[in-house]
């Protein structure tokens, strides 16, 4: 999905090396849109154009760029060619970028950046992925309660250009420790008071999140309170960074990307799938399927344990796919309505007794209703209507069973630490056929005799 | 999962009618948190706390309620009670909240409304569902560009309280025409050089999105871009309201949650899952398991079918449930793929060839890895090595039917303008279950003859 349109304009361009010309590309549209139009060119072409920007637009441009061509773009350069616009990238991009890129580079890069930008990548990258600290940006505005709204404004106007957002301002003491916050909009609204000081303009009271803090956890916190960034506080109080709604925004759809592709027995694609190399989908697909083949291969063994009587009672075969499916599509329902309750903080694992005492319950109205329907159609093709009930009761039975494991695998796995959502449709689904057809075989013989 | 702690103080509080004490829950916390401890009132009790507060605060705290809490305070209410709060609420949640109210209590609050929000409503409760439309707010900061930095900053501190955010400001010809954007940033870092018009500080090109728009290519453009909010503009490009990042946020975590009920065939809860009633819960699981179980009745009806072959070559029967899981789990993954790759942009139905090309190769791929595992196992249980061939050859071809069809599905709903969700996993595997099974019989037959 290639944008081409401007290709043979830029390539001209570059053969005339036209400043002005591509200068003027760069500068003329949104970065993001300056980067779309450039992924089609080489990497060398890329940074011939980007040379001619500023390094404060060059490093907007390039924030754009997929995760891949930018890690192709530094580890293709000089070290010292593109130190000066990683210097001016925000102090989490950064870490990003670099967390791709080989590390006898990053060595390099990084003695050539400023002390104050080394200190903050180290400081950074030393936080566990998925931690506040891991998504966090240090660039944040911090002034002391003393200022006045005019001297806040003014601080703010020399700090701006530093600084990933300006919409909160955080007031913290000597020790750097957080102890209030106004907003851009309430100075905006102080304006004709200008004499008033910060102390008595800020709320006290921030809602903030730990270093340590599950990114979950912060994502929840910003919906909840409709925060445009969330101060990261240590566990001595100090302020050490900020998280902005854009980095929480790219975490909400990540998770909600890795979830979905866990619900269907992918691994997480890194890359965009059309990007991603066959053998490497095969590999991300392949695992689980063997993963669920060999939990496929003990259902059929507990079939092949019952093949006497599936030979004496034939008109049984042909209903095991509607029992094993039926089975599996509650459980899944089930397993997905509690992982979400669970993600979404209704429902803690201490809640077991209540959840399963619901789904039983559930699984009995849902099997009544889909026995009956099976009942109707068991009786045309069973020896006689006593034989036809193995199939509703086996239904009524599979449906609770679904319903139940189905509810308390991902509560199970949650209170032993493990993520729920491990426990989704697939394995789910596995662990309902075996059971499925167990249930199937044991009423067939109740029912029928031996 | 209620936040008893305050109750106690908070009903004895408003036994004394301790207007002092009550107002000061009022005020002391942040609304959220505030609303949280309310939430364990009664619907009376909750009134009697918020009359103590004034009504900016009170549609504040109110805004966090959940929906159905905030429907029964209102229709339990006079509406002459709680016009004015509602008037105080912001454009868009106002919408939302009434959405839920019975229909003449509405038409009475809204005749007790201020002409111009009154008129709000009317606008934004005419766009359809999913259009930015109905998630914008009509309350956006708009300014001349002949105006200076320092007459921006005063109009801003006018305007400020009764806007939902300030931290951009478009800038609009006499015919509300959007003729470009300028930052709260951009006018704070200006503050040295007050003189300068927003004609110079403003970039013309605007980033925005149409009033019909749909909310998920909305959260696209906000999301590439790293916007705070987007504009929204009519066909004839004037602006009529704007998004802002908290809207987008819930539409985020909105679509991520249906998306992963239609998943797992469960029709899109309203409420959380411990307050949605066992009846209706009951109904949104039943509706799509009652159709799944018709479509496995026909994966039933054709395994009903080869009843004579199966009776002949008895050693078949147990392989069907590995047969089925491999064939649903292989579609499910194929499904997914394609469904969030349409979703991203990364893909479009015209890609159609490219994918299902990519989808073969990888059946292949998969196919071949499992067939081998497969052998192995049919080998013992088979009467001979050829017969035991069956196995491995309907386990490689209900792999290419399952990344086929699973590829295929959603990029033809897609084409028709369905959405590509609806072919998400059960019926996928619904599909593919019936697929194998006819596959399965087939190669028996072929191999082993009639």
């Amino acid at each position: 999905m290639m944008n081409v349109l401007y290709l043979p304009e830029l390539r001209e361009m570059l053969a005339e090396n036209d400043h002005q010309g591509l200068l003027e590309f760069c500068t003329a549209l949104h970065p993001a849109r300056t980067a779309e139009f450039m992924e089609a060119l080489t990497i060398d072409e890329v940074w011939n154009v980007l040379r001619h920007a500023d390094t404060q637009l060059q490093s907007e441009i390039f924030a754009y760029f997929e995760h891949p061509f930018q890690v192709e773009i530094i580890e293709s350069r000089d070290p010292a060619e593109v130190a000066e616009m990683i210097a001016c990238m925000s102090a989490d991009d950064r870490v990003d970028l670099l967390s791709g890129v080989d590390e006898e580079a990053v060595t390099v890069i990084l003695s050539l950046l400023p002390l104050e930008e080394r200190r903050d990548f180290q400081r950074l990258s030393g936080h566990p992925e998925g931690t506040a600290g891991a998504i966090m940006t240090t660039e944040v505005a911090r002034l002391s309660e003393d200022l006045t709204v005019r001297q806040a404004l003014e601080e703010l106007t020399r700090q701006a250009e530093h600084l990933e957002t300006v919409y909160y301002i955080y007031i913290v003491d000597e020790n750097d420790r957080l102890h209030g916050v106004v907003s851009t909009r309430q100075l905006v609204s102080s304006l004709g008071k200008s004499d008033r000081k910060l102390s008595e303009l800020m709320e006290p009271e921030v809602i903030h999140c730990q270093v340590t803090e599950d990114q979950e956890e912060v994502l929840r916190k910003m919906a909840d309170y409709d925060l445009l960034a969330i101060p990261v506080v240590d566990d001595t109080l100090q302020l050490v960074g900020i998280i902005t709604h854009d980095d929480i925004l790219d975490v909400v759809l990540e998770e909600a990307e890795e979830d979905a592709y866990r619900a269907a027995a992918v691994e997480p694609l890194e890359d965009s799938y059309l990007q991603t190399p066959i053998i490497t989908l095969s590999w991300k697909r392949g695992v689980w399927l063997i993963i669920l083949f060999i939990g496929a291969l003990f259902t059929s063994m507990a079939l092949g344990h019952f093949q006497e009587e599936l030979n004496k009672f034939a008109w049984l075969v042909p209903f095991i796919p509607l029992v094993i499916s039926t089975g599996g599509n509650t459980g899944n329902q089930s397993a997905t309505l509690i992982i979400m309750a669970l993600n979404k903080g209704d429902l803690t694992a201490r809640d077991w007794f209540m959840v399963v005492r619901r789904e039983i319950l559930m699984g009995l109205i849902l099997g009544s209703l889909l026995s009956i329907l099976g009942y109707g159609i068991a009786f045309t093709e069973a020896p006689s209507a006593f034989a036809a009930l193995v199939v509703p009761i086996t239904v009524l039975a599979v449906v609770i069973a679904g319903t139940t494991v189905g509810s308390s695998l991902p509560l199970l796995f949650k209170s032993i630490n493990l993520d729920p959502a491990l426990m989704s449709n697939p394995f789910v689904a596995g662990i309902i056929d075996f059971l499925g057809i167990v249930i199937y075989m044991s009423v067939a013989i109740l029912l029928l005799g031996d």
